[in-house]
């Protein structure tokens, strides 16, 4: 077992954690990431309603005993969900662990911290995450260049901004994007980080509810199949490389605006893509760490696969370098 | 002390090398990292010609008893370098360990492993790697996006790009771009590598020969302050964020060429900002591991720090996250 501050905070056995996945974090997959032993995240907007999610809560509990967390993912958009209403789901549903990213969680954390949850913010920053850690979120998940969705636009990756961050943090820090394995995992408490999320590698799992065909072009791209869209509108997102992608980034790069891209990338298609199984139906998102993706295991076998080889990597390659002077 | 393949290889007391760097590789600078126990190179085409390349390797010579080895960048020109001249001084000069770099070294081998040189090939992709590593080189410096200089296209940071390589490849392995503390090194060593390669980090030491204000300049930066030049042409190169590599980005973006930059980035621009310290005066290369820099050691108290914090977060801090199950 591998024991950190992560762990000790928020309550679980090992430091791996399932973060937030639009259309992918459901009852079934964070149940299977409860059971062994990691973090799962319910995606609350996921759920057309807030009563929605509160099935979903309820479904996940007749799944699992261990402890698991709601996702609240806030973006900039003109008819916004309702928001408070989520939140209030989640606290009266008995969550203890609520994730947040997008935005500044500040209005929320006095009813979250209030109901005895503990927040974990996502973010892309140092300075995002001191933010975070001085209006009082209790962890950050600290999202490198290399992640699947929104890497930021300062496009500074994992190997510095993990460091980075843990130089300037206090509060315990996990580490995304771009991991998906035991050597990840190992990388990441060595740069300072406590733990590690993975969005890809878990959406590439058994128990993940997306459509097979996702979960093997998944293991069939290497780390040069993803395509970096919306760049010109400052909200840049890394989804998989396909005819859409390629497209819109043509469409960009020519100086077109996001009016002309609005009905290529319409969620719905991206939906339609996870449900579905057409691959070209829309936008869909994955990160680099796919290059490091060659099967589809259940969440046990990979958690159990991660910490024994971490393990290993740990008490004997890294130590076995170490010789007397 | 820290003991890999690679220092087995290449017959170096520890896995630390400071790669080729155009107007810093000189002989002070190459020799504290000899004498430090780390591996120093040489930039050939710093030297204008073959013999004063013969002249610079004598005058390590006279600094260090301890190894040392030459690197010879090969990029595209309209009027190469002789590069087979330099070759020649470097064979005559009994040197025993040759960095390559910027394109295939295929042609030069022969020569090197005749005259017992061992060849270390920089290269920014998998492909790249696995393509020396086929045509017999005995070691690959694998760079990654964060790296100063020149990155490649593919944008894969070394989180992702090291453990890739690692699964694919035989030959010893180190780790360049980002890195510049002890836990850059210990998460290299996690991701497969079998050491680093830091340039930016040994720029900034007392006996790298720039001006000192480019020193102090890199301590102030930040991660964030750095530039993509180039990307249009194909040939994107990481530098400092100054007055000329903003000018030459916004260039880029409105559609110019690179014959409207080209007296902006003449590279005795980039040499009177090193050797006169004129921040503005040119380009000038940093990677992102600046973020990471906030002092200007010796070179023989980076490497003692950097392999003491090593050890010690392999046997104490990474060691400590195991417990029983």
């Amino acid at each position: 077992m591998l024991r950190t501050r992560f762990t000790e905070t928020f309550g679980v056995e090992h430091p791996i954690v399932q973060g937030g996945m639009m259309w992918v974090g459901r009852a079934e997959l964070v149940a299977a990431v409860a059971n062994a032993g990691g973090l799962g995240f319910i995606t609350a907007l996921t759920q057309p309603t807030p009563d929605d999610l509160r099935a979903e809560i309820a479904r996940t509990r007749e799944l699992t005993d261990k402890p698991f967390g709601v996702n609240v993912t806030i973006l900039p958009s003109i008819n916004p969900p309702p928001y408070a209403e989520y939140a209030q789901a989640i606290i009266e549903s008995g969550i203890k662990i609520v994730e947040t990213a997008g935005s500044n969680p500040e209005p929320f954390l006095p009813h979250y911290h209030g109901a005895g949850i503990k927040v974990l913010h996502k973010c892309t920053s140092v300075r995002h995450a001191l933010k975070a850690q001085r209006i009082g979120v209790d962890g950050v998940s600290i999202d490198g260049f290399e992640c699947a969705g929104h890497p930021g636009e300062d496009d500074i990756p994992g190997l510095v901004l993990i460091p980075a961050a843990a130089r300037a943090l206090d509060i315990p820090m996990i580490a995304s994007g771009g991991i998906a394995d035991a050597r990840g995992l190992v990388a990441a408490l060595a740069l300072g980080a406590d733990g590690v999320n993975m969005g890809t590698r878990f959406l590439c799992t058994a128990e993940s509810s997306i459509d097979q065909k996702v979960k093997e072009q998944i293991v069939a791209n290497s780390e040069l199949d993803t395509q970096l869209i919306f760049r010109t509108l400052r909200n840049t997102a890394r989804v998989a490389d396909n005819a859409i992608s390629r497209k819109v980034v043509e469409i960009e790069k020519s100086g077109g605006t996001f009016e002309d891209v609005r009905e290529l990338v319409a969620g719905a298609r991206g939906r339609k893509v996870f449900e579905e199984g057409d691959l070209d139906a829309g936008i869909w998102t994955t990160g680099l760490a796919q290059g490091l993706i060659n099967d589809i295991p259940t969440c046990a076998d990979l958690i159990t696969r991660m910490i024994t080889e971490a393990e290993q990597l740990i008490t004997e390659r890294l130590a076995d370098t170490v010789v007397p002077a």
